[in-house]
């Protein structure tokens, strides 16, 4: 194996995102043109978003906590890496202090900006990324691993009582697709490269990886498997646990290789204790990840369900068949009304509902405020797609449901990665909202489903605040699925995200009760920790911490994320820790 | 989860292999009908298989050491589980003594026990292996978990000067299909179960695990999961990593549970540290597992390609093909030869190469002596089948490949687990015998298919005696293969070990230096842990062994396996060692 050309770039060639919120400066999103939007959240949370949003103050309005990094370390930093790749000023340190999630973005919003690192460091290669650790290792210094930064569990943020100088490591310069092995349909990539530049660079050579998550824009290939992500394709793809086949990993003191298997039977999985160790292990470098040549056909089909029961099962029989879409969604009618509200006047989406389709579904003597939205996508040979699509096409009729065209699909396509800069729309109004995924076995998918939504509204109640919360079904594998929930609750106080908190909490402890895991793959960090020992038992997170315990004994890595250290079932950043 | 039932059964109904070879007492394999097998084995190996064979000495002929069982240790183990389920007798701690490896057997056959186990016990559900393993670490004493015995990699044998009381922990009793959950295709099932029986209770519900390694008669699901185990049929079901979803754990002081669950994103995977672990975290004593509906059709048809190339490519188009077979198996010429040489006179494999098909390949420009025998399994519905069956044949054709029917497939299907029987019957002889597998990315499967063919030959020639290599590509996945090697070494004198060792030490070695894995299935025990640094790096070995000493500081639990704690590069069994 070859090595990685060291990186030409400095530091500030890497794009970041707002301090303040999700993407780029200057891209926000607007309800300008969908004119049903609105009224859809006047109606579910009673607020009225025509009016003017004071939106985020702006960053030197706040007194920003000084870096206390040492004259030592920074002069050992800047001897390894340069002067320019060493950062400390406050919109740098301010950026990487937090992830994405509505908590983070409440907090550093009201100038509540928790332990800030003491400095971002930017390696051009391995050899950087060892000397790094090395060095501080060596200064007792704390190490965050940083990719993109849309991380939503709280896996990036320092102990809030950190005493030791904390080094946010960010592997943007380290972005270049090195090899392909086009006869294994392999390709070896360096860590820190966000999701649009690798697929550029893959698919000018005929090649993409697969892995679209809903961060994919803000998120890199190392975050994705500190994290095992999971995309919006892995019905065709695999997780990023079944992509990744080779890592490189520099560990205190030395260099992790794992070279690219498709399959091997050496003793417990050192792979799988990578993928999803979250900074808590060390800092991957590179991997070694599947590959696929360009489909020949795409497309995505828009169904509709005449309710969520006859779409889960739809689901179901998909799987059985043997059919392997690359994309099966299904939303509840709750979600089913959001997208129709959010809608463009002029899309098709809009003409979903036209007044012929909606005779048409009078007829079957359909409900319409239950009717499910689905979208499944084909990827492949002409006669790859052709085969899977009748045979999905005949499951849908045989559950009741119907095929409305490929128009909302592209859509869908063009848009999927829009959510999160609605998620700001509110916030900039007050208004938290949040995710949550959770996966069971088929048999509880219905049961987590209704029990989460109905046990989310008793927490808007009992919070005595309006709230709305839908779901869809977004992952397919043989024993079970993934559903995803997004929420919103309507209290612009000061105090909202004590209201936000036991609604999460609710969700979290509904998803532990009816079968479902903390996270399918959102990954655990400090904010789903609390509920670890319900997941994976606590002889499990004995295994965990036992292992993060031997591998790195002065807790210089990644300190406090995945294994709960706070009090239970209260992560340490809820307000009320 | 119910509680499962304990065991009405005892010790005396667990059914057990031969001391001295593969299989029950009474079942061995023959010639006799078979005109081509000895000129064969005359040819390559120079030994003429007609002659009267010594086969094994009675047991009673032997001095078998005697247990060093404490009555302190016994009388707790005799409350715990009842005296009839401690067992002590000579012949039972010899069958418990190791596995079913080539040098296991060499071994015991000339009465070198090596470090018996003081006594054997048979839990008879959960509660009981948590008062076993309990007692036993406080008694300072060793616990090796046996299932089916069939262990091919040194993984059940004490170490040789073990002077703790070692305990082998047969889950035999626990032999139950406990739960199906049909909706989500998920079946809870005790640990010892050995395959047939398993597959009967499930079958009658309608449903298989489609896990059929070459063990299958002689392994447990226990077993598989312990040694990362993969099945013929892993196209279609996947390795057992894949169908292994939920488990219950015995680690010393807590029990693991793992819920089933299809995906999730919990941090480094404790599922994945539990399976592969050979007994080093705890005793596994029941897992849930993905299950499938009997598939409405099945069958293995059988091609021929005009050499092993072209087979390899077209394995790899099958698999960009999006078709997915449940059995995609391509012979070497080598092993195309031993087939042709291994079969009745009156069976259809015997008519494989009539003289119809000879002037069909020869009319082609075939050479016979490069010929490639392959065997490709089709499961699932009538059209599944049918559009599997015409996508793989097209690729067959356009690799200058000939379809040759259904007869010899289904003769193969019956035949499939004869093959440790052949090697018993060497062995009969004084012939030594085994198998290495390997996975690779496609870029490599030629190279160390014939780099180690090669090597191989080498090794005879060092070792001063002939032998014979042949291998076939067994498991196809996205970015590679695996290739299972046979081969035999015709040294029958008192120090064929040697010879053994020397061969299976290139093939190993050879492995490592063209990209392959020291097992793509077989597992790591003691024979292979002295390559585990080249495979997975020092840092990776020293991670699993921090896991185990974290888990296990005591070393309690079938220490000296995976993790090496020899000389480097000669396994202790060694007769080097």
């Amino acid at each position: 194996m070859s090595t990685a050309p060291q990186a030409t770039t400095t530091a500030a060639e890497v794009k970041h995102q707002k301090w303040w919120g999700w993407g780029e400066e200057g891209i926000t999103w607007s309800h300008a043109d969908k004119p049903k939007f609105a009224p859809f959240v006047m109606d579910k949370l009673g607020v009225d978003v025509n009016l003017p949003a004071p939106g985020a103050p702006p960053l030197r309005s706040f007194d920003v906590p000084e870096s206390r990094l040492s004259a030592e370390l920074r002069s050992t930093l800047n001897i390894l890496v340069g002067p320019a790749n060493v950062v400390t000023d406050d919109e740098s340190r301010v950026v990487h202090a937090y992830g994405k999630g509505v908590r983070d973005l409440v907090r550093v919003r009201r100038g509540n900006f928790g332990r800030l690192p003491d400095a971002v460091v930017y390696p051009g290669g391995e050899a950087d990324v060892v000397a790094i650790v090395d060095a501080v290792v060596a200064a007792d210094g704390v190490l965050i691993p940083f990719g993109g930064g849309s991380n939503i569990v709280a896996a990036l943020e320092a102990l809030p009582d950190e005493p030791r100088q904390v080094i946010s490591i960010d592997l943007g310069r380290m972005n270049k697709v090195l090899e392909i092995d086009e006869q294994s349909g392999l390709a070896r990539i360096q860590a820190g490269v966000l999701g649009p530049d690798m697929e550029e660079q893959l698919n000018g050579a005929g090649w993409t990886l697969g892995h679209f998550p809903d961060s994919f824009i803000w998120s890199t290939l190392g975050g994705w498997i500190a994290t095992r992500s999971s995309g919006a394709q892995s019905d065709k793809y695999g997780d990023i646990a079944d992509i990744t086949r080779g890592l490189r990993v520099v560990l205190p003191g030395e260099v992790l290789v794992l070279r690219p298997l498709p399959s091997t039977s050496t003793g417990p999985s050192v792979r799988e204790m990578i993928i999803g160790s979250e900074g808590r292990l060390g800092i991957i470098t590179e991997a070694w990840v599947n590959v696929h040549r360009l489909a020949e056909v795409r497309e995505i089909q828009a169904y509709f369900f005449p309710d969520y029961d006859s779409g889960i099962k739809a689901a179901e029989q998909v799987i059985t068949s043997g059919a392997r879409p690359m994309l099966l969604r299904v939303s509840d009618a709750n979600e089913t009304e959001f997208s129709m509200a959010n809608g463009k006047q002029s899309s098709r989406v809009g003409h979903l509902m036209s007044q012929a389709i909606q005779q048409v579904m009078l007829r079957k003597g359909w409900d319409l405020t239950k009717i499910c939205l689905s979208f499944i996508g084909y990827e492949g040979s002409v006669s790859h797609v052709r085969y899977t699509k009748s045979l999905v096409g005949k499951i849908v009729r045989a559950n009741g449901g119907m095929a409305v065209g490929k128009g909302p699909g592209t859509l869908y396509d063009q848009k999927k990665f829009d959510i999160p800069y609605i998620r700001d729309f509110l916030l900039d109004r007050g208004i938290p909202a949040d995710v949550s995924e959770t996966s069971t076995p088929w048999s509880k998918v219905k049961e987590v489903h209704d029990e989460t939504v109905q046990r989310a509204q008793e927490a808007f109640d009992a919070a005595g605040h309006r709230g709305f919360i839908m779901c869809h079904l977004s992952h397919s594998y043989h024993s079970g699925a993934c559903q995803y929930f997004t929420f919103a609750i309507s209290d612009a106080s000061e105090t909202n995200l004590r209201s936000y908190d036991t609604v999460k909490r609710t969700i979290q402890q509904s998803f532990m009760e009816h079968g479902g895991t903390v996270s399918h793959h959102h990954g655990v960090g400090e904010e789903h920790s609390p509920w670890m020992d319900q997941d994976i038992s606590p002889a499990g997170v004995h295994m965990q911490a036992k292992l993060f315990e031997a591998v790195d004994p002065g807790h210089h890595l990644n300190p406090g994320k995945i294994v709960h250290e706070g009090r239970p079932g209260i992560s340490a950043n809820s307000e009320d820790a």
